[in-house]
Protein backbone atom coordinates (compact mmCIF):
# COMPACT_ATOMS: atom_id res chain seq x y z
CA UNK A 1 0.00 0.00 0.00
CA UNK A 2 2.30 2.57 -1.35
CA UNK A 3 2.75 4.94 -4.10
CA UNK A 4 5.68 4.81 -5.97
CA UNK A 5 6.47 7.81 -8.17
CA UNK A 6 8.89 6.00 -10.40
CA UNK A 7 10.89 7.78 -13.37
CA UNK A 8 10.70 5.89 -16.67
CA UNK A 9 14.10 7.64 -18.01
CA UNK A 10 14.13 9.51 -21.54
CA UNK A 11 12.64 7.79 -23.52
CA UNK A 12 14.50 4.33 -24.21
CA UNK A 13 12.85 1.53 -22.43
CA UNK A 14 16.08 0.16 -21.55
CA UNK A 15 16.75 3.32 -19.60
CA UNK A 16 14.27 2.98 -16.69
CA UNK A 17 16.37 1.70 -13.79
CA UNK A 18 16.41 -1.79 -11.93
CA UNK A 19 14.27 -1.21 -9.55
CA UNK A 20 11.67 1.07 -10.90
CA UNK A 21 11.21 -2.11 -13.37
CA UNK A 22 11.14 -4.26 -10.35
CA UNK A 23 7.91 -2.19 -9.01
CA UNK A 24 6.05 -1.86 -12.67
CA UNK A 25 6.10 -5.39 -12.45
CA UNK A 26 4.41 -6.09 -9.08
CA UNK A 27 2.44 -2.98 -9.05
CA UNK A 28 -1.30 -3.11 -8.25
CA UNK A 29 -2.53 -0.28 -10.68
CA UNK A 30 0.02 1.89 -13.20
CA UNK A 31 -0.09 5.84 -14.13
CA UNK A 32 1.83 6.36 -17.14
CA UNK A 33 2.26 9.47 -18.63
CA UNK A 34 1.78 9.47 -22.32
CA UNK A 35 5.24 9.91 -23.65
CA UNK A 36 6.79 6.75 -21.28
CA UNK A 37 7.43 3.84 -23.98
CA UNK A 38 4.99 1.30 -24.24
CA UNK A 39 7.32 -1.57 -23.60
CA UNK A 40 6.87 -0.64 -20.43
CA UNK A 41 3.37 0.11 -19.86
CA UNK A 42 3.52 -3.46 -21.27
CA UNK A 43 5.78 -4.91 -18.43
CA UNK A 44 2.85 -4.13 -16.14
CA UNK A 45 1.07 -7.47 -14.24
CA UNK A 46 -1.81 -8.42 -17.05
CA UNK A 47 -4.31 -7.76 -13.61
CA UNK A 48 -3.24 -4.50 -13.10
CA UNK A 49 -5.55 -1.75 -13.79
CA UNK A 50 -3.26 0.29 -16.49
CA UNK A 51 -4.39 4.06 -16.62
CA UNK A 52 -2.51 6.97 -19.21
CA UNK A 53 -2.55 10.06 -17.98
CA UNK A 54 -3.39 11.66 -21.12
CA UNK A 55 -5.80 14.23 -20.64
CA UNK A 56 -6.39 14.54 -17.07
CA UNK A 57 -5.25 17.61 -15.34
CA UNK A 58 -2.40 17.09 -12.61
CA UNK A 59 -4.96 17.90 -10.17
CA UNK A 60 -6.93 14.68 -11.65
CA UNK A 61 -3.68 12.74 -11.31
CA UNK A 62 -3.21 13.65 -7.77
CA UNK A 63 -6.91 12.35 -6.61
CA UNK A 64 -6.50 9.46 -8.33
CA UNK A 65 -2.93 8.64 -6.75
CA UNK A 66 -4.17 9.67 -3.39
CA UNK A 67 -7.44 7.77 -4.05
CA UNK A 68 -5.57 4.47 -4.77
CA UNK A 69 -3.23 4.87 -2.51
CA UNK A 70 -5.51 4.92 0.33
CA UNK A 71 -7.36 1.99 -1.13
CA UNK A 72 -4.47 0.59 0.43
CA UNK A 73 -3.25 -0.61 -3.65
CA UNK A 74 0.47 -0.47 -5.24
CA UNK A 75 0.47 1.96 -7.10
CA UNK A 76 3.17 3.08 -9.75
CA UNK A 77 3.25 6.15 -10.85
CA UNK A 78 5.27 6.08 -14.35
CA UNK A 79 6.44 9.51 -15.24
CA UNK A 80 9.12 10.21 -18.38
CA UNK A 81 12.36 11.33 -17.15
CA UNK A 82 12.80 11.83 -13.20
CA UNK A 83 9.71 12.72 -11.06
CA UNK A 84 11.70 15.51 -9.68
CA UNK A 85 12.92 16.99 -12.56
CA UNK A 86 10.31 19.23 -14.52
CA UNK A 87 7.76 16.48 -13.61
CA UNK A 88 5.54 17.74 -10.65
CA UNK A 89 5.98 14.85 -8.40
CA UNK A 90 7.01 17.66 -5.66
CA UNK A 91 2.87 18.36 -5.94
CA UNK A 92 2.52 14.56 -6.12
CA UNK A 93 4.37 14.00 -3.10
CA UNK A 94 2.85 16.58 -1.01
CA UNK A 95 -0.82 15.72 -1.85
CA UNK A 96 0.30 12.08 -0.61
CA UNK A 97 2.17 12.88 2.20
CA UNK A 98 -0.73 15.25 3.53
CA UNK A 99 -3.31 12.62 2.69
CA UNK A 100 -0.79 10.09 4.97
CA UNK A 101 -0.19 7.93 2.41
CA UNK A 102 2.99 5.73 1.79
CA UNK A 103 4.89 6.85 -0.91
CA UNK A 104 8.47 6.54 -2.54
CA UNK A 105 10.65 8.19 -5.48
CA UNK A 106 12.12 6.48 -7.20
CA UNK A 107 14.63 8.46 -9.40
CA UNK A 108 14.87 8.18 -13.32
CA UNK A 109 17.54 9.05 -15.98
CA UNK A 110 16.62 12.69 -16.71
CA UNK A 111 16.59 13.92 -20.33
CA UNK A 112 18.90 16.98 -19.20
CA UNK A 113 21.89 14.85 -19.92
CA UNK A 114 21.18 11.78 -21.27
CA UNK A 115 19.44 13.52 -24.35
CA UNK A 116 22.62 15.35 -25.36
CA UNK A 117 24.60 12.26 -24.29
CA UNK A 118 22.59 10.55 -27.04
CA UNK A 119 24.51 13.28 -29.83
CA UNK A 120 27.55 12.39 -28.12
CA UNK A 121 27.07 15.88 -26.40
CA UNK A 122 28.25 16.14 -22.25
CA UNK A 123 26.93 19.08 -20.52
CA UNK A 124 30.19 19.22 -18.60
CA UNK A 125 33.50 18.94 -20.47
CA UNK A 126 37.00 19.24 -18.34
CA UNK A 127 38.22 22.90 -19.28
CA UNK A 128 35.57 24.29 -21.48
CA UNK A 129 32.47 24.11 -18.86
CA UNK A 130 32.05 22.88 -15.11
CA UNK A 131 28.26 24.65 -15.07
CA UNK A 132 24.92 23.41 -16.38
CA UNK A 133 21.61 25.84 -16.09
CA UNK A 134 18.31 24.07 -16.91
CA UNK A 135 15.25 25.83 -17.48
CA UNK A 136 12.60 26.11 -20.03
CA UNK A 137 12.58 27.50 -23.20
CA UNK A 138 9.44 29.37 -22.54
CA UNK A 139 8.67 31.60 -19.36
CA UNK A 140 5.88 31.19 -16.74
CA UNK A 141 1.93 31.70 -18.67
CA UNK A 142 3.53 31.07 -21.33
CA UNK A 143 5.48 34.26 -21.86
CA UNK A 144 8.90 34.56 -23.02
CA UNK A 145 11.94 33.18 -20.76
CA UNK A 146 14.17 35.59 -18.85
CA UNK A 147 16.69 35.90 -21.02
CA UNK A 148 19.23 38.14 -19.25
CA UNK A 149 19.84 35.73 -16.86
CA UNK A 150 20.13 32.91 -19.64
CA UNK A 151 22.58 34.33 -21.65
CA UNK A 152 24.76 35.68 -17.82
CA UNK A 153 24.85 31.99 -16.75
CA UNK A 154 27.63 30.76 -18.21
CA UNK A 155 28.63 27.35 -18.94
CA UNK A 156 25.74 24.95 -20.67
CA UNK A 157 22.24 26.14 -21.15
CA UNK A 158 20.12 23.04 -21.13
CA UNK A 159 16.65 24.29 -22.74
CA UNK A 160 13.12 22.18 -22.64
CA UNK A 161 10.70 23.09 -25.16
CA UNK A 162 12.57 25.53 -26.79
CA UNK A 163 11.76 23.70 -30.37
CA UNK A 164 8.89 25.73 -31.11
CA UNK A 165 9.43 28.94 -30.89
CA UNK A 166 13.37 28.03 -31.65
CA UNK A 167 13.62 31.89 -33.33
CA UNK A 168 12.61 33.70 -30.61
CA UNK A 169 14.52 31.60 -27.96
CA UNK A 170 17.79 32.31 -30.54
CA UNK A 171 17.27 35.72 -31.13
CA UNK A 172 16.15 36.85 -27.74
CA UNK A 173 20.23 35.00 -26.09
CA UNK A 174 21.72 36.74 -28.87
CA UNK A 175 19.77 40.27 -27.83
CA UNK A 176 20.73 39.15 -24.32
CA UNK A 177 24.20 38.92 -24.80
CA UNK A 178 25.25 35.79 -26.02
CA UNK A 179 27.81 36.04 -29.47
CA UNK A 180 25.39 35.01 -32.23
CA UNK A 181 27.92 32.38 -32.48
CA UNK A 182 27.84 30.48 -29.43
CA UNK A 183 27.89 26.92 -30.50
CA UNK A 184 23.58 25.39 -30.31
CA UNK A 185 22.26 21.83 -31.17
CA UNK A 186 18.78 20.45 -31.08
CA UNK A 187 18.40 17.28 -29.49
CA UNK A 188 15.32 15.47 -31.24
CA UNK A 189 13.67 12.90 -29.36
CA UNK A 190 16.61 11.85 -27.81
CA UNK A 191 17.53 8.13 -26.99
CA UNK A 192 14.57 7.01 -29.45
CA UNK A 193 15.13 4.67 -32.33
CA UNK A 194 13.84 7.87 -34.75
CA UNK A 195 16.89 10.04 -32.96
CA UNK A 196 17.91 13.31 -34.65
CA UNK A 197 20.11 16.24 -34.18
CA UNK A 198 21.43 19.43 -35.61
CA UNK A 199 24.63 21.23 -33.93
CA UNK A 200 25.47 25.13 -35.46
CA UNK A 201 25.44 27.75 -33.79
CA UNK A 202 22.57 31.06 -32.41
CA UNK A 203 22.61 32.61 -35.79
CA UNK A 204 21.99 28.89 -38.10
CA UNK A 205 20.35 27.17 -35.67
CA UNK A 206 16.29 27.57 -36.28
CA UNK A 207 17.14 26.90 -40.07
CA UNK A 208 19.06 23.85 -39.21
CA UNK A 209 16.41 22.48 -37.04
CA UNK A 210 13.33 22.89 -39.37
CA UNK A 211 10.87 19.82 -39.19
CA UNK A 212 12.78 18.09 -36.55
CA UNK A 213 9.94 16.64 -33.92
CA UNK A 214 9.03 17.34 -30.33
CA UNK A 215 10.00 16.07 -27.49
CA UNK A 216 13.66 17.94 -28.46
CA UNK A 217 16.21 19.75 -25.72
CA UNK A 218 18.09 22.96 -26.77
CA UNK A 219 21.48 22.94 -25.80
CA UNK A 220 23.49 25.70 -26.08
CA UNK A 221 27.51 26.32 -25.23
CA UNK A 222 30.79 25.31 -25.88
CA UNK A 223 29.99 21.85 -24.83
CA UNK A 224 28.29 21.38 -28.28
CA UNK A 225 31.49 22.24 -30.49
CA UNK A 226 33.02 19.15 -27.98
CA UNK A 227 30.05 17.07 -29.08
CA UNK A 228 30.70 17.95 -33.17
CA UNK A 229 34.59 17.38 -32.49
CA UNK A 230 33.82 14.00 -30.51
CA UNK A 231 30.55 13.09 -33.95
CA UNK A 232 33.53 13.52 -36.55
CA UNK A 233 36.60 11.78 -35.11
CA UNK A 234 34.20 8.90 -34.74
CA UNK A 235 33.32 9.25 -38.83
CA UNK A 236 36.79 9.76 -39.53
CA UNK A 237 38.38 7.07 -37.32
CA UNK A 238 36.01 4.26 -38.49
CA UNK A 239 32.76 4.60 -40.72
CA UNK A 240 31.74 1.80 -38.34
CA UNK A 241 32.36 3.17 -35.13
CA UNK A 242 29.42 3.79 -32.90
CA UNK B 1 34.63 -4.92 -29.35
CA UNK B 2 33.04 -2.05 -28.19
CA UNK B 3 33.72 0.32 -24.96
CA UNK B 4 30.51 1.12 -23.17
CA UNK B 5 30.29 4.11 -20.75
CA UNK B 6 27.80 3.21 -18.04
CA UNK B 7 26.57 5.72 -15.72
CA UNK B 8 26.09 3.50 -12.61
CA UNK B 9 23.81 5.74 -10.60
CA UNK B 10 23.74 7.98 -7.77
CA UNK B 11 24.97 4.91 -5.05
CA UNK B 12 21.99 2.79 -4.36
CA UNK B 13 22.98 -0.44 -7.23
CA UNK B 14 19.30 -0.58 -7.83
CA UNK B 15 19.63 2.39 -9.49
CA UNK B 16 21.44 1.66 -12.32
CA UNK B 17 19.76 0.85 -15.68
CA UNK B 18 18.41 -2.60 -16.93
CA UNK B 19 20.63 -1.87 -20.19
CA UNK B 20 23.45 -0.83 -18.13
CA UNK B 21 22.87 -3.92 -15.64
CA UNK B 22 23.18 -6.27 -19.12
CA UNK B 23 26.13 -4.58 -20.66
CA UNK B 24 28.24 -5.34 -16.85
CA UNK B 25 26.88 -8.57 -16.97
CA UNK B 26 28.13 -9.34 -20.26
CA UNK B 27 31.46 -7.82 -20.40
CA UNK B 28 35.16 -8.93 -20.81
CA UNK B 29 36.27 -6.00 -19.02
CA UNK B 30 35.34 -3.94 -16.10
CA UNK B 31 36.87 -0.49 -15.11
CA UNK B 32 34.88 0.72 -12.09
CA UNK B 33 34.81 4.26 -10.54
CA UNK B 34 35.75 3.83 -6.58
CA UNK B 35 32.32 4.85 -5.46
CA UNK B 36 30.55 2.83 -7.02
CA UNK B 37 28.28 0.02 -5.01
CA UNK B 38 30.46 -3.37 -4.91
CA UNK B 39 27.22 -4.98 -5.58
CA UNK B 40 27.64 -3.71 -9.17
CA UNK B 41 31.21 -4.43 -9.50
CA UNK B 42 29.78 -8.41 -8.37
CA UNK B 43 28.03 -8.61 -11.12
CA UNK B 44 30.63 -8.93 -13.99
CA UNK B 45 31.25 -12.58 -15.13
CA UNK B 46 33.52 -14.69 -12.91
CA UNK B 47 36.04 -14.71 -15.87
CA UNK B 48 35.92 -11.26 -16.86
CA UNK B 49 38.63 -8.38 -15.92
CA UNK B 50 37.80 -6.38 -12.83
CA UNK B 51 40.14 -3.23 -12.51
CA UNK B 52 39.28 -0.62 -10.08
CA UNK B 53 39.83 3.18 -11.23
CA UNK B 54 41.04 4.22 -7.45
CA UNK B 55 44.33 6.07 -7.63
CA UNK B 56 44.53 5.97 -11.56
CA UNK B 57 45.07 9.13 -13.27
CA UNK B 58 42.48 10.44 -15.77
CA UNK B 59 45.07 9.63 -18.65
CA UNK B 60 45.93 6.43 -17.45
CA UNK B 61 42.46 5.25 -17.41
CA UNK B 62 41.79 6.89 -21.15
CA UNK B 63 44.72 5.05 -22.02
CA UNK B 64 43.09 1.48 -20.80
CA UNK B 65 40.05 1.89 -22.34
CA UNK B 66 42.03 2.64 -25.68
CA UNK B 67 44.52 -0.22 -25.21
CA UNK B 68 41.11 -2.52 -24.39
CA UNK B 69 39.37 -1.40 -26.46
CA UNK B 70 41.85 -2.17 -29.39
CA UNK B 71 42.54 -5.40 -28.67
CA UNK B 72 38.66 -6.22 -29.22
CA UNK B 73 37.49 -6.69 -26.02
CA UNK B 74 33.69 -5.98 -24.59
CA UNK B 75 34.68 -3.05 -21.96
CA UNK B 76 32.31 -1.44 -19.72
CA UNK B 77 33.65 2.08 -17.67
CA UNK B 78 31.34 2.06 -15.10
CA UNK B 79 30.94 5.50 -13.53
CA UNK B 80 29.31 6.90 -10.52
CA UNK B 81 26.21 8.80 -11.78
CA UNK B 82 25.81 9.62 -15.61
CA UNK B 83 29.18 9.50 -17.73
CA UNK B 84 28.40 13.06 -19.35
CA UNK B 85 27.56 14.73 -16.20
CA UNK B 86 30.45 15.78 -14.20
CA UNK B 87 32.05 12.35 -15.36
CA UNK B 88 34.75 13.23 -17.89
CA UNK B 89 32.86 10.97 -20.26
CA UNK B 90 33.80 13.43 -23.20
CA UNK B 91 37.41 12.98 -22.30
CA UNK B 92 36.78 9.36 -22.68
CA UNK B 93 35.02 9.24 -25.89
CA UNK B 94 37.37 11.70 -27.67
CA UNK B 95 40.13 9.59 -27.45
CA UNK B 96 38.03 6.35 -28.32
CA UNK B 97 36.85 8.15 -31.39
CA UNK B 98 40.00 9.60 -31.92
CA UNK B 99 41.92 6.13 -31.67
CA UNK B 100 39.26 4.67 -34.08
CA UNK B 101 37.47 2.27 -31.49
CA UNK B 102 33.68 1.90 -31.47
CA UNK B 103 31.98 3.37 -27.76
CA UNK B 104 28.42 3.70 -26.57
CA UNK B 105 27.60 5.86 -23.97
CA UNK B 106 24.40 4.69 -21.53
CA UNK B 107 23.44 7.37 -19.56
CA UNK B 108 22.59 6.89 -15.82
CA UNK B 109 20.76 8.56 -12.99
CA UNK B 110 22.86 11.85 -11.87
CA UNK B 111 23.10 12.40 -7.91
CA UNK B 112 21.96 16.05 -9.27
CA UNK B 113 18.23 14.91 -8.59
CA UNK B 114 18.35 11.74 -7.26
CA UNK B 115 20.20 13.07 -4.09
CA UNK B 116 18.42 15.81 -3.80
CA UNK B 117 15.27 13.41 -4.14
CA UNK B 118 16.74 11.06 -1.61
CA UNK B 119 16.00 13.82 0.72
CA UNK B 120 12.40 14.16 -0.90
CA UNK B 121 13.85 18.01 -2.35
CA UNK B 122 12.09 18.47 -5.57
CA UNK B 123 14.50 20.61 -8.18
CA UNK B 124 11.85 22.02 -9.78
CA UNK B 125 8.56 22.96 -8.17
CA UNK B 126 5.66 24.72 -9.79
CA UNK B 127 5.44 28.06 -9.00
CA UNK B 128 8.77 27.72 -6.91
CA UNK B 129 11.30 26.97 -9.06
CA UNK B 130 11.58 26.47 -12.97
CA UNK B 131 15.45 26.64 -13.30
CA UNK B 132 18.45 24.70 -11.98
CA UNK B 133 21.89 24.83 -11.83
CA UNK B 134 24.65 22.88 -11.36
CA UNK B 135 27.80 23.45 -10.26
CA UNK B 136 30.66 22.47 -8.73
CA UNK B 137 31.49 23.96 -4.90
CA UNK B 138 34.74 25.30 -5.71
CA UNK B 139 36.47 26.72 -8.54
CA UNK B 140 38.88 25.85 -11.15
CA UNK B 141 42.07 24.97 -9.73
CA UNK B 142 40.92 24.79 -6.39
CA UNK B 143 40.24 28.52 -5.96
CA UNK B 144 36.67 29.75 -5.29
CA UNK B 145 34.12 29.36 -7.48
CA UNK B 146 32.47 32.06 -9.33
CA UNK B 147 29.79 33.56 -6.48
CA UNK B 148 28.50 36.46 -8.11
CA UNK B 149 26.59 34.36 -11.03
CA UNK B 150 25.75 31.92 -8.79
CA UNK B 151 23.78 33.99 -6.92
CA UNK B 152 22.25 35.36 -9.53
CA UNK B 153 21.59 32.16 -11.52
CA UNK B 154 17.60 32.62 -9.79
CA UNK B 155 15.77 29.27 -9.25
CA UNK B 156 17.62 25.81 -7.51
CA UNK B 157 21.51 25.57 -7.30
CA UNK B 158 23.04 21.91 -7.03
CA UNK B 159 25.98 22.12 -5.79
CA UNK B 160 28.97 19.43 -5.91
CA UNK B 161 31.83 19.08 -3.30
CA UNK B 162 30.71 21.72 -1.46
CA UNK B 163 30.36 20.30 2.24
CA UNK B 164 34.43 20.31 2.67
CA UNK B 165 34.41 24.19 2.67
CA UNK B 166 30.70 24.78 3.87
CA UNK B 167 31.49 28.10 5.90
CA UNK B 168 33.14 29.64 3.07
CA UNK B 169 30.44 28.38 0.15
CA UNK B 170 27.74 29.75 2.20
CA UNK B 171 28.90 33.31 3.27
CA UNK B 172 30.36 33.57 0.05
CA UNK B 173 26.47 33.48 -1.68
CA UNK B 174 25.23 35.44 0.79
CA UNK B 175 28.17 38.27 0.45
CA UNK B 176 27.13 38.09 -3.43
CA UNK B 177 23.57 38.79 -2.63
CA UNK B 178 21.45 35.71 -1.21
CA UNK B 179 19.66 36.75 1.63
CA UNK B 180 21.21 34.75 4.56
CA UNK B 181 17.74 33.12 4.88
CA UNK B 182 18.06 31.39 1.82
CA UNK B 183 16.56 27.59 2.20
CA UNK B 184 19.72 25.27 2.10
CA UNK B 185 20.16 21.77 2.71
CA UNK B 186 23.14 19.53 2.80
CA UNK B 187 22.21 15.50 1.51
CA UNK B 188 24.77 13.28 2.69
CA UNK B 189 25.60 9.88 0.77
CA UNK B 190 21.89 10.02 -0.84
CA UNK B 191 20.02 6.88 -1.99
CA UNK B 192 22.45 4.75 0.51
CA UNK B 193 21.27 3.16 3.60
CA UNK B 194 23.19 5.60 5.69
CA UNK B 195 22.20 8.52 4.03
CA UNK B 196 21.42 11.86 6.11
CA UNK B 197 20.24 15.20 5.33
CA UNK B 198 19.69 18.54 7.33
CA UNK B 199 18.22 21.59 6.17
CA UNK B 200 18.29 25.03 7.11
CA UNK B 201 19.05 28.38 5.27
CA UNK B 202 22.26 29.84 4.74
CA UNK B 203 23.46 31.40 7.82
CA UNK B 204 23.27 27.71 9.80
CA UNK B 205 23.60 25.65 7.20
CA UNK B 206 27.30 25.08 8.24
CA UNK B 207 26.56 24.37 12.08
CA UNK B 208 24.01 21.76 10.92
CA UNK B 209 26.11 19.78 8.76
CA UNK B 210 28.86 19.50 11.02
CA UNK B 211 29.97 16.24 11.36
CA UNK B 212 27.66 14.73 7.75
CA UNK B 213 29.69 12.29 5.47
CA UNK B 214 31.06 12.65 1.96
CA UNK B 215 29.86 12.68 -0.83
CA UNK B 216 27.20 15.32 -0.32
CA UNK B 217 25.06 17.91 -2.59
CA UNK B 218 24.12 21.30 -1.06
CA UNK B 219 21.20 22.52 -2.18
CA UNK B 220 20.16 26.10 -1.88
CA UNK B 221 16.71 27.69 -2.71
CA UNK B 222 13.37 27.61 -1.83
CA UNK B 223 12.49 23.69 -3.30
CA UNK B 224 14.16 23.42 0.12
CA UNK B 225 11.43 24.67 2.24
CA UNK B 226 9.13 22.40 -0.48
CA UNK B 227 11.43 19.42 0.66
CA UNK B 228 10.74 20.22 4.55
CA UNK B 229 7.20 21.01 3.80
CA UNK B 230 6.56 17.49 2.62
CA UNK B 231 9.03 15.74 4.95
CA UNK B 232 6.54 17.42 8.17
CA UNK B 233 3.29 16.76 6.16
CA UNK B 234 4.56 12.95 6.29
CA UNK B 235 5.70 12.91 9.94
CA UNK B 236 2.55 14.47 10.87
CA UNK B 237 0.22 12.43 8.97
CA UNK B 238 1.54 9.07 9.88
CA UNK B 239 4.82 8.33 11.50
CA UNK B 240 5.11 4.70 9.30
CA UNK B 241 5.09 6.77 6.09
CA UNK B 242 7.85 6.67 3.49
Amino acid sequence: MTVHLVGAGPGDPELITVRGLELVRACDVLVADALVAQELVDEAPDDALVISRRGMTQEAVTRLLVAYGAAGLDVVRLKGGDPFVFGRGGEETLALAEAGIDFEVVPGVSSIAAVPASALIPVTHRGVSDRVTIASGHGADDGEPDYASLAAAGGTLVLFMGLERLDRLCAGLVRAGLPASTPAAVVSRGTLPDQESVSGCLDDLPDLAEGLASPALVVVGDVVAIGAQITSATANASPAAV
